[in-house]
């Protein structure tokens, strides 16, 4: 098989660069992994206006990565909150990938805000490929710790963003 | 560690995104992962226009994913072939994960035109989350097969992309 023979017009990659091909994108993944759910805790976070974030997380809904769902605080009125899909989950792999690479070759003396252990047995986890019958770790299975390079900022609007808790 | 708390300031995400962010840098790497290293199999390839080209393969050198190296055909001029670096091949995975993502979510009836297998074993490949004692694939061990919906296209200007074997 050669590759300079393999037509393109149907290439997986393109279609996926087509949906998480933007920045923020990720970064609002990144949110949800960890736990954020709420518009005033993705808005708290991501330092953006209401307008933007607004939007962005209606794409999101739309690409079916986020699902809105309904909750009701006491005694307030009706709210949403936004829930990574399986499909967004599916990109779990992708993201610590993307992160771990950033740590490794990009860092500049700063690497590892955070490092992921494997719930159950401490150990590092890392993206990797694999054969297909390899014990792999489910995202409920990775839990985030503080790194060598931690840092942290003031608290949030609300108290139920969870760190590693995402699913 | 409450993640709301966590100061995004040195986000190793962030960073992989300013560098690998753009979805050109992923797609001309998708092609140098594949084999091809002369700027006119890129070209013919991609079908992109040589100063667009030009440009691309630059930043990619600037950024340290690929490596300009000297050849020189025989009887024929200097000429140079781009080679992708330790840091380029270290994002395999995660192309690899945006592949498999793409083609299980996003195929639309013509998923998979081509499948990762292991060289040793013939098992499938695939893109995953593992603790770091974990037996992994080297990019070296991947061999890529035509998949369920594989096509070509005319044959390439040069004969040397060979697919699969980037490594």
């Amino acid at each position: 098989m050669e590759w300079m023979s393999v037509d393109l017009g149907n290439c997986p990659l393109i279609r996926a660069l087509d949906v998480v091909g933007k920045q923020w994108t990720i970064i609002v993944l990144r949110e949800a992994f960890n736990g954020v759910r709420r518009f005033e805790d993705f808005q708290h976070h991501l330092g953006l206006s209401r307008s933007v974030l607004s939007r962005r997380l209606a794409e999101m809904v739309t690409d079916g990565l986020l699902e809105r769902v309904p909750y009701r605080p006491d005694g307030e009125r009706e709210r949403h909150e936004y829930q990574p899909t399986d499909k967004a989950w599916a990109l779990y792999p992708v993201m610590v990938g993307l992160m771990q690479w950033g740590d490794r070759y990009l860092a500049d003396g700063d690497a590892e805000p955070v490092r992921l252990v494997d719930r159950h047995s401490g150990k590092a986890v890392v993206a990797a490929l694999v054969t297909d019958d390899t014990a792999t770790c489910a995202p409920a299975d990775v839990g985030v710790r503080p790194g060598r390079s931690f840092k942290t900022v003031p608290a949030a609007p609300s108290d139920h963003g969870a760190c590693g808790d995402g699913r």
